[in-house]
């Protein structure tokens, strides 16, 4: 079977030609251009899906559906973008359009980090789970809920936004305005500005040295902690703590079996998420008459992004 | 058709025969004996329900099901307590148990919480929701969700314990032994423990007064609040935001139709639920481009408990 998935982003707009057990057959992509007005966008959007199905040598009747992901607020069961950061597409009907442009009838959508969450769940970190709960760390902090095998998403998927779930009163601000916001400690973001303050404070550690050569990233912390440097250590075990809340309260509230981390810092492999196995272990709520939940790292990497745009459309 | 609900509570056991519009068409209850072998408890609530069978004038045969809420950890699916809150149930194999016993065969089990969620939200305050989130505020906080129609429980129904989502780093200490938790700052003995320390604190106010006069219970604020009390009004207001806290994390989590406050302090009505919508409201993620989340008093008070487990066997 064929489907093909569309991962819609701030650079680029990726399309994967995805069999039923979650294999690429092909993959390629354009450029975004985000101030382009919303129906040529969309237009942009079925020329790539007409590309890489024809250089795919098959054509656009052979495909079982199409999924996409957005970055932004999408209305799942409407088949409606509502907004997406940084792109202009705004109150954008896509499901229909593309079903009359291209006369498929079977396609979906969702947010990005829903996506993710489908595509690991299935095909990743979680293969053979029912439920998770999937972590994006990047710039903000995304999530994705997995119940039951199908997304949590809520009244007109405005729901699984657990990156602006408070587990804090005041604190850091978040980009939302607001304070103590789980994203606000945990995102790549968040880390780098954690790294930054403890550096300043200390600029005989190896972290400042680190940074001095290597400038600061959401690496630099993890680079020289391996080193030894009490001072990067510090900040890591409290960034793991602040994730850790997180996924706590993620676990208390929906229990799944397994809890994926993923995101550019997941890259750093055991080194972040041993210590947040153990922490979720030893916090959450009955953990003594209940099964362990599993803390694993994405193991998808960029591809879940179209992997788990073709999953909407596999239901 | 007709339906069998039982509430098990540490001070009774509560039965009531429900039909398929959620009404009770009879109720009985027995004095709980917490320490009883977990066997006899079980045939004291096969007893139960064929007294209440007979008394009605029906039999055993006419009943479509039977459902059963326990409060404490129960795992649904298997139809297991794995262990109740100051009754000697633990591990019982309640529904096999009931099923050999009476010649039932649709007999199902959940938390108290879950089954109050499930009663609001088919039959009471949450009427026409597909999903809703159940705070219950007593001793301690209970949750119940519910996601497009269905109880979330999670892996072997260890979910939905949002009583211990942290929204704090510090803070009072929770039942559970872990800092910070909502049930430490939402529930009703953290209201009474609030109120306690600005009575001291305020040995002129009315509040104080109030205390002397009728004791110190989970009304108190709110009498002495309605008196114009400065102190009592100051008390309430952090508490609703403590409760609201929570709502808005629950909110952006699961995103539901309507948010149901139960339990003794929600008969206050108005005076806790207005200011609780407005919280809501306001801090919710997406609210602009997202409907309103409702959010309303229980309507079933102690009904929902029998009303809510026969739910459980409706489906």
């Amino acid at each position: 079977m064929y489907y093909v998935g569309i991962d819609v982003g701030g650079m680029s707009i990726k399309a994967g030609i995805i069999d039923e057990n979650g294999k690429i057959l092909a993959n390629q992509f354009i450029v975004t251009e985000p101030e382009k007005p919303s129906d040529e966008i969309v237009e942009d959007i079925a020329r790539l899906i007409e590309d890489i199905v024809r250089d795919y040598g098959i054509t656009i009747s052979d495909l079982n559906g199409i999924g996409m992901g957005f970055p932004g607020s999408v209305w799942d069961q409407k088949g409606e973008i509502v907004y997406c950061c940084n792109i202009n597409l705004v109150k954008v009907p896509v499901c229909k359009m593309l079903t009359a442009r291209l006369g498929v009838k079977n396609i979906k959508i969702s947010n990005d980090a829903n996506c993710a969450a489908l595509a690991e769940t299935r095909f990743g970190a979680g293969r053979g789970a029912l439920n998770s709960v999937m972590i994006t760390i990047g710039t903000g902090l995304g999530t994705g809920i997995v119940v039951d095998g199908k997304l949590l998403t809520g009244n007109r998927s405005a729901g699984a936004e657990g990156g602006h779930m408070q587990i804090n009163f005041g604190g850091p601000t978040c980009g939302c305005g607001k304070k103590g916001h789980y994203e606000a400690y945990a995102s790549a973001t968040a880390l780098i500005e954690q790294t930054r303050q403890e550096m300043d404070r200390h600029p005989e550690s190896i972290l400042h040295k680190v940074v001095q050569l290597y400038g600061l990233n959401g690496k630099t912390v993890f680079t020289a902690a391996k080193q030894g440097d009490k001072v990067a250590v510090g900040v890591l075990n409290k960034y793991i703590k602040y994730v850790g809340t997180g996924l706590v309260n993620f676990a208390n509230l929906f229990y799944p079996e397994v809890i994926i981390v993923g995101g550019g810092v997941s890259r750093q492999g055991d080194v972040l998420v041993k210590p947040l196995q153990r922490y979720v272990s030893r916090n959450v709520y009955g953990s003594k008459y209940n099964p362990k939940i599993k803390v694993a790292a994405a193991e998808l990497g960029n591809d879940a992004g179209i992997i788990g745009a073709a999953c909407l459309a596999m239901n």
